[in-house]
């Protein structure tokens, strides 16, 4: 019985008006609290038991705030924040080779890819995200920034069959892929997938490569997969078949992949995701911002497919707000299954949270509040005028709350953000070295 | 030349940043100030000639600020937002008979609309929203709690085929229309429309004299329109004639017209509202989260329809936030017209301002910064890191901007907003009684 015998030690106890945990399904948990030891999660229980049972090092107590999981951006260019809004409604062809091409081309290296995923983590904490799926060229610098504070991810290890800053062919891409991959293997925060750009940029042959690789070190692949109408004609037209189709052929369908956009699919493609294990990653505003098309996430949802949610990069979103992300993905599903009952808000939650820990391989450790996870939380406050009245605490979480409400947020028990303070990053230099990619980037721009 | 003879008296002197006047479009102008008199701006000008020409009462500073004309929510049912996420992801007949229908019944009278427009101006202000086009039930109740707060709003005169708690018939609906409209008739706030529900409940007697009256009244028409597919085949099936045709046979379709939603139209009626000037108010969070369809708003664009934007009532979207609002509009609307170019961010500001301004009848006085316009003027603050490194003002306007770095909003030239604190309501006050309402609504919902 709680009060009997001595109270068991906890790191920290967070008491919150209401937990979310996420699994189970759709529940609510009104007046609970979260116990924290050595960075896992110990127990959740209603208040007045946890005060009884634990003698915590540290008490948090938020009376008016929601207890969530961490968010998920299963999606992500990061270094790329640098980039946000420096060219923007555009015609895709305009916008990729008239300008971010040739920006990257101009500044891609150790310090962007540093400096933007430090900016990156900086907006993700104050916005509730705890871990992120990276996809861009340094993986070893991201792994690096990534890990020096504190920030969990899974980076991609680029594959792509031209020249970049970070390999020059092929065997080096892989080279450097095994290089990376095994300094990081044993961290607890930081882990590496296969990033294969697209089909059409990446040859059969490495293909197979990455699908035996990707065995071998039990990683997954993560994958920009039929983004555009114009991706799949081109398929059909030059090889004569659909992309995912040739990935079924190369073996690549299967709970390894992570496919993001997916925004073409007929019912057999998806009726092999759902039977392959396959998880999508639903991008809508870059998705609707390049106007790529739209995802039939309600029908993905409804076979069984495991949905998670990213932002994308924030030169075609153009934020990192995986509260909007998420919102919009559960309006927008509605209104292309032409069903308001459709994706609702607690399955929008869940992709936000636990299909993203699917996407990134660790939905053994976090995506939910459970005994045993690892302590990625998240506090909402709901006492504010935009968030009130609270008739019913998970719509209000996907269709009323914006990011600035997130008051706490903790990665593996250590604080992150504090009363809407980021603990142990230094706001003002960041934002010093963002002002500094402007006039650099804006000087670049200038002598095109 | 400034600095000869003696300084010009102004109220108010707002330096900013970045002044974003809209008119002329897609302007930005650095380090610039906005003087305002008597309520009204009288000029804007480069900061340097600004202190030299005007001895101001008081002067704002806001150099990391970027100034633009107060957001104008075009289509609201502000009372509507007590009821904020009281029944979501239903199916639309579900959601209105079983839940909307059921808790307005038991609740519509003075105190709701009163204390719901009280929560909606908090929420509007803090969102950097100065005017809004009302549309619901005790538009006298309306008027005076809009007028208390000095809050710009056109309040609608409802009409519709049956009993509500404010009027029993015919008669009583278009009396009470006219004694409210003549009490506001001079007022330089609040002013009156017609707000014939929708076509599917409203008798063609109806719209005959609210045609008559709204030329005697001088007052526009704001009419939900083609909202569904449903809607429309149902008129085609009942009546053999589309909603839009039966406007036009009743005189309707015309610069008075604000037709809100509009996801269902044929090039022919998309060229008939462009030829007779009929505003469309696009709301497209509501159409995406009640699975209504999606307006063609970039093809409206192209020939000329005057867009506004509106969030709808708070039990479909679910917040009164209008820069999530436009952010949605520019992004679905280049989806779907599958073309990344359309409806570009100055023209998606241009909606949420200057359009709203046409929508409610008040293009003369508000909408743009302009000497002789009224100083609706609000404040964004771009310090954030969510809005750095900065490449282009607008841009991050309307894509990367949360509606929390609103910082001040006036309105005629009076501060509501400032530094983030509302100035003349009592916000603890309005927060007790939303709790009161959640807890009251809850008592109905569980007795049913």
């Amino acid at each position: 019985m709680a009060g009997e015998g001595a109270p068991e030690r906890c790191d920290l106890l967070i008491e919150a008006g209401w937990v979310v945990p996420v699994e189970p399904h759709g529940v609510v948990l009104a007046d609970h609290a979260v116990a924290v030891r050595d960075g896992g999660i110990v127990a959740l229980l209603p208040r007045a038991e946890a005060r009884a049972r634990f003698a915590a090092g540290e008490v948090v107590s938020r009376p008016d705030g929601v207890l969530i999981p961490g968010l998920v951006n299963a999606h992500t260019h990061n270094p790329m924040t640098l980039l946000r809004g420096v060219a923007d409604d555009l015609p895709l062809q305009e916008w990729l080779q008239g300008h971010i091409w040739p920006i990257e081309a101009a500044v891609i290296a150790p310090d962007f890819v540093a400096d933007g995923i430090e900016l990156a983590i900086a907006e993700m904490l104050r916005g509730g995200t705890t871990c992120c799926n990276e996809n861009y060229f340094f993986p070893d610098v991201q792994a690096a920034t990534y890990k020096r504070h504190g920030f969990r991810a899974r980076v991609g290890l680029p594959v792509i069959d031209f020249p970049t800053a970070w390999a020059k062919g092929d065997d080096e891409y892989f080279d450097k892929a095994g290089e990376v991959h095994d300094q990081w293997r044993d961290d607890p925060l930081v882990a590496t997938a296969f990033a294969p750009h697209a089909p059409y940029t990446v040859s059969d042959a490495n293909f197979e490569r990455i699908r035996m690789l990707a065995d071998q070190l039990d990683v997954p692949v993560h994958l920009h997969l039929h983004e555009t109408a114009h991706e799949v004609e081109e398929a059909q037209r030059t090889a004569g078949q659909r992309p995912i189709a040739r990935m079924d052929r190369l073996g690549l369908v299967n709970d390894r992949l992570v496919a993001v956009h997916m925004t073409q699919l007929t019912n057999g493609e998806i009726a092999l995701c759902a039977q392959r294990g396959a998880t999508v990653v639903h991008c809508p505003e870059s998705n609707l911002k390049l106007a790529s098309g739209f995802s039939p996430v309600a029908e993905l949802a409804r076979v069984g497919v495991v949905l998670a949610i990213g932002t994308d990069g924030c030169a075609s979103n153009n934020d990192l707000d995986m509260f909007g992300e998420t919102r919009t993905a559960a309006l927008l599903a509605k209104a292309v299954a032409r069903d308001a009952a459709a994706f609702d808000a607690a399955s929008a939650l869940r992709a936000a949270t636990l299909g993203g820990a699917r996407a990134v391989g660790f939905e053994d450790r976090i995506g939910s509040i459970e005994p045993g996870k690892q302590a990625d939380l998240v506090v909402v406050d709901m006492a504010q005028l935009e968030t009130q009245p609270l008739h019913h605490v998970v719509s209000q979480l996907v269709y009323a709350t914006g990011r600035h409400q997130v008051t706490d947020a903790w990665i593996a028990g250590r604080a992150k953000l504090r009363e809407r303070r980021l603990v142990d990053m230094d706001e003002a230099a960041i934002m010093a070295r963002a002002r500094q990619w402007r006039q650099r980037i804006a000087g670049i721009e200038q002598t095109r």
